[in-house]
């Protein structure tokens, strides 16, 4: 099949390329860097050193004899855009073409307003191009569970029938978002169910959970294919984080009493659910929705069964809590519904004592690479990154190891 | 009060501004001159010959001695935005400033795209500007009751009670827009939830529906202060654009059956509504919602009361079924409520037959400037403007009658 993977430079649409690649798909890229940029414009960087892209997919052919076509440019651009999707006209697209990270979308309005282009834009783009010139592919898009937020009635997968006043209609589940980023995911989920009832385009929208994990079978092929792994304040989710800081011998941050509940996945399942989902398209018309996540899991759950790990492996894991930068509530009922995927076939990968330790061993690997001053929370929901001003901060090089405040 | 009027220049903001300002307050209002550069692309223009804004200003001081103050700019510079609010520091912000028809966003992916941007980029800054130095203002933002699409279930305003497996919880009502105009209000009211709930801010959304009308007792105390009225494909409301073909001798345009059943009102009870909302501010932290409409109609009933109204003046007005260009159901429930501006204390003006009468007499008037040939649809949902490519084509002028087709 012909999978054009948006974002492929990144952490999932790496992985993805690689995995589609070696199955035998005919698969090409699309990225522009903005996750390079946004890092280098933040002060951080992956844990693990990743290559240049032209290395990476030198590194595959090599490795594998197969070959992965990247197309750079910025999805915000409708020439470039469109010219892509009508050269190698995709079977199957997988949007990861975003910016995920619901910290920088709250720095300032200008960040603000920076992810409701990238996202927002790109995605219409997207949409107009398949419509214009491949209007049989399937979109696999990565929304996030985030979108719903915490709502006191379980979270269907995508759709809910609603009975009112004696009538019934089934509506989309409404989305309580909690940062500009997770309102972008949701505008991009509406407008595509738009795009799929006006144009008869197919469409799945994969809600997904936290993912952790750094290696998949495809990317330990070769030092130089590794994936990359963000543990900074934007681009880290917070296990990988609270590997991260174990290591380190930094206080695990978390955020108030830890009492959030999210849901979770292994990086393997995410790739074997956009698999599942590619292989088994939607009918056009109507906007298909699964909640991508294996587990439920507070942030003191997490934060504690890394300490423990960390204890076995010699560690002394401090855990912190941090004043809550967010708006969000920290005790909270939650239960996504998630067995569309399992019907399909998914196998979970449940977060076991095993896969913490392994990560833990990999982490220590790049230890050295760790930058220490750049994991604590300093963008604020209410203030934005007024208060330490890190956008035009003066450099302070940390020298004493960082307080555990509470 | 100090009111800061967005879109000021337009057919709601001039009859806002005006208003307000007979009636005390302190007005300034901004504008960008968008509505009449659009009409400037698609060779359209209001029915009404609207004076420059400079002109307005000087015989609304003349006739009243009270200076509007206006600020030209755009919303989307935030520059010029937050320089506004930080210096008038309004307690009340009326927000017209938003690109707002449906075909106009339907045309190509550009025109989706600068819709979205001009909206969702514009209240963005608003909001931001209100946190940063007017956190006690309250904005009152002009949504639409196109927002909620037509459920099989009655449309609440904006908040609805679910039961959901035994399970309760008040959320915002799903929204089922059918254009990508109406998809950019929906992101409005997202991130105005969203700003609302993190910073504390007021904030109304107005759903309103389809506003008819041409003078407000304010606008018609000096000709110098006419009122917009657009009756074009893009930006004419039906009822509107019925009016000016009754007097033309165009039949009048019903897409499909025009079973379609929609939320109108008389543009003097917007003006009620809005000051209503106004003089009774919300508290902060939760976006408060009015559906702000006084009755509802089918096309085909409004089209037929034209045509009768027509007949007592000596109009043979005839009626055409054009294929619908829109996706939407021409047969179809629809409750929505309104029940909390009449709380308030909303008297509404219901469409009569003489409000109909006085429209065709104004239009009468002005018949001569009626641009015949861009009244007929031509944008089309599912392949915008292509198929006569109206922003590339080039002029006919209009030599024949145009046929009516169904």
């Amino acid at each position: 099949m012909r999978v054009l993977i948006l974002g492929g430079d990144g952490y999932l649409g790496w992985a993805t390329a690689l995995r589609f690649s070696k199955q035998g798909h005919d698969v090409a890229l699309v990225d522009n860097f903005l996750r390079r940029r946004m890092h280098l414009e933040r002060g951080t960087d992956s844990l693990t050193p990743i290559h240049r892209l032209q290395e990476r997919l030198e590194a595959w052919k090599e490795v594998t004899g197969k070959t992965i076509t990247a197309f750079i440019g910025d999805l915000q651009e409708w020439e470039f855009t469109s010219r892509v999707i009508k050269e190698f006209r995709p079977e199957a697209i997988v949007h990861y073409g975003e910016i995920p990270s619901a910290p920088y979308s709250m720095i300032d309005v200008h960040h603000a307003v920076q992810v409701h282009q990238n996202n927002v834009n790109g995605t219409l783009h997207v949409l107009f191009a398949m419509r214009d010139y491949v209007p049989d592919c399937h979109l696999i898009k990565l929304g996030t569970m985030g979108e719903y937020g915490t709502p006191n009635i379980d979270i269907e997968e995508g759709w809910i029938e609603v009975e009112h006043n004696g009538r019934k209609d089934t509506v989309p589940f409404p989305k309580q978002p909690g940062s500009f980023y997770h309102l972008t995911k949701v505008h991009d989920s509406d407008n595509i169910i738009f795009a799929c009832k006006i144009w008869g385009l197919k469409a799945t929208d994969l809600n997904q959970g936290v993912v952790y994990g750094i290696d998949t079978p495809e990317t330990v092929l070769d030092e130089r294919l590794i994936n990359r792994f963000d543990y900074d304040e934007c681009f880290g989710t917070y296990l990988n984080r609270f590997v991260v800081q174990a290591v380190a011998g930094i206080p695990l941050t978390v955020y108030g009493k830890g009492g959030q509940t999210r849901g979770m996945l292994d990086i393997r399942d995410t790739l074997a659910c956009v698999e599942l989902a590619m292989m088994n398209p939607p009918k056009g018309g109507r906007m298909r929705v699964f909640n991508q996540l294996t587990e439920t899991f507070s942030v003191m759950d997490v934060a504690t069964l890394v300490q423990a790990q960390g204890a076995k492996l010699g560690l002394n894991v401090q855990i912190a809590h941090y004043e809550n930068p967010r708006w969000e509530l920290e005790n909270h009922y939650y239960n996504p519904k998630h067995s569309k995927l399992i019907e399909l076939g998914l196998q979970p990968h449940f977060l076991a004592n095993t896969l913490v330790d392994s990560m833990i061993e990999r982490v220590i690997q790049y230890q050295d690479r760790i930058i220490k001053d750049e994991i604590v929370p300093r963008i604020r929901w209410g203030s934005g990154d007024a208060e330490t001003k890190v956008t035009i901060r003066e450099y302070e090089p940390a020298t004493e190891p960082i307080p555990a405040s509470d």
